[in-house]
């Protein structure tokens, strides 16, 4: 609990994940990437990257059990999640049927497990985002009328195409349609070499730390630059890591769109970086600084702004009950606010964006 | 002019390039890039990166004519300048001899017209980056000697194999030893294809706004996972366009390097990304904003922040004298800072910083 957090200040985590028990089913009936398997001397790992299949990293019942998760919200005073699948979803299922059946499967069980929860968990549901833009719509719809759904999860390529894809305007569409916040959250990272010949001595922190938000970035970039925000206005988008580096680069991106000849005429010209911050966009606080927290919410407006986890990714090294990463995101919001702020950001916002009930 | 900016107030524009006859001679004679060649009604286009072949940019005397580099500096009220060679410098000079040679006549060109400047230019000089250790270490001895240079430019890939080159290292150690200040600036940015099959639609907005910080980012995280910050802990580096990314994801490095197994022993125990921020990093103010630059001098402390232009790249589009781009940044200043920081920023911190004498 950050030190000046009442007891009485209500908490929300809006950035935590879970593999439910089929996808796990799924992950360890594979071989290829993604897939759980049993190392000697290292137990179960889950490997979600090409470049980790060597050791990958531990997974247990934090990933799939629900008596975990609220064990790990008991111990770091979390009174509400909105859960989501963590990456990569069902990127990889290009079977349609197959992909249509998995997303029910895991959001039924993800309004089973909430509905069970005493109103302590809320879900993002996935979409069977290989099975085609009847079968993505039709989830979205189905999803909307599950009690505890609060949205979408989805990585940064839409169907395959990206999400400045044109045949991924009927999804947006059908999103905007029901008014669901998108959560928006990277995987797919930027190509090992550019992180240059040793970046194989530094661990997974050039990826994770760099690749990592520069995918969230251009991924939103992208849908600002294609006009997906003129046509949508509603969209309300939810961009994991506080917009990975958008607060940072927005006035940047916004000076590179007036220099640019190419936006000079038709609907690029009304472009304004700043004004679909404030509209379309939403933070979480997973930045681990005052200072990113600080300029995330300056660019989004401290109503926009909700407190995460990362759950169950980025678990101390040594025995510490309570994590780390948690503490620093904790920490960086007594830092960086003055209470009122503070108390929007822990959960006051999330229950009011996403309607939770208490 | 900043609207609360007294005119006794110093401005010094630290980020200001230039392309000195004799590069440009030899920028004339080249058939591959980088090049500058005369296209049928467009003129003289300068061709610097690989997808630009087909119309490049303009070039005029901005970029060469002295003359028209006061004239900028008076039209916007810029006191001093420290120019340096823009990229891509001397990277792609492959014979040692004419490396070497051409970073003499460069440098040396830099001397006499900041020379006859009347104090108004001061210059980072250029190193020959292909040239071998001996002749680049030879430079930065000769440069240290030269009475208008404050510095050295150059981009992020060291003598071709990164800024965490092991080989490099003897360069750091001349560099430390003449306490030259790096300006470490972005070229090569990221692959294309990162940006997607429809970035060709979005002109060069992906490559600029987030190829170039990113590029940044990823050199500097290089080096001090790397821990060449702990070797010579007496660099002192100016990151361009307010370090890219660094200040905003700071924290989510720190936290990746706490949580990495590979962090945990030897030298990189003790690595603390805002111990190297405040000991080593300096920043440009250019970032288009406010929200990005409170972001960098948080991070670096508000001595350490310095104003610049990126002259002459980003030009205004239309006939405007006043250039966007530049007012831009000045209204970041005068939007985050209160006056005592705001005078730091605008060359304050640039006089002292950089022994400017007045």
């Amino acid at each position: 609990m950050a030190p000046s957090q009442s007891s009485a200040t209500e908490v929300v985590d809006i950035h935590t994940h879970m593999y439910p028990p089929p996808y796990i089913t799924l992950l360890r009936s594979r071989t290829t990437v993604p897939y759980i398997r049993d190392i000697p001397d290292l137990g179960p790992r889950l490997i979600i990257l090409p470049d980790e299949v060597a050791t990958g990293r531990p997974i247990g019942p934090a990933y799939w059990d629900v008596g975990e998760k609220l064990k790990f919200m008991d111990t770091h005073d979390i009174n509400t999640s909105v859960v989501s699948l963590a990456n990569p979803w069902l990127d990889f299922i290009s079977d349609p049927e197959e992909g249509t059946r998995l997303a029910r499967e895991v959001n039924d069980w993800f309004e089973k497990t909430c509905a069970e929860s005493g109103g302590r968990l809320y879900f993002f549901g996935v979409l069977p985002m290989r099975a085609g833009v009847d079968a993505i719509c039709e989830e979205v719809k189905r999803l909307k009328a599950l009690k505890y759904s609060r949205g979408v999860v989805m990585g940064t390529t839409g169907m395959g195409d990206g999400p400045d894809d044109k045949k991924f305007e009927e999804v947006w569409a059908a999103i905007e349609e029901t008014e669901a916040m998108v959560f928006l959250h990277p995987h797919y990272g930027l190509p090992n070499d550019v992180f240059g010949p040793r970046s194989g001595e530094y661990g997974h922190v050039l990826p994770l730390a760099l690749g990592f938000p520069l995918e969230t970035t251009i991924a939103v970039t992208r849908m600002i630059l294609s006009g997906v925000f003129g046509r949508f206005p509603e969209l309300k988008m939810l961009l994991a890591h506080s917009g990975g580096t958008l607060p940072f680069l927005a006035g940047r991106i916004q000076s590179c769109i007036e220099h640019d000849g190419s936006f000079r005429k038709g609907e690029g010209k009304s472009l304004n970086v700043w004004d679909i911050l404030k509209k379309n966009i939403y933070l979480d606080a997973v930045v681990y600084s005052a200072i990113g927290l600080k300029a995330a919410t300056e660019a989004v407006t401290s109503d926009r702004v909700m407190f995460g986890t990362d759950h169950p990714f980025f678990p101390p090294l040594g025995e510490e009950t309570k994590w780390v990463s948690v503490q620093t995101n904790y920490n960086a919001i007594e830092e960086g606010f003055k209470d009122e702020d503070s108390i929007k950001v822990l959960g006051k916002n999330a229950v009011e964006v996403l309607s939770l009930k208490h």
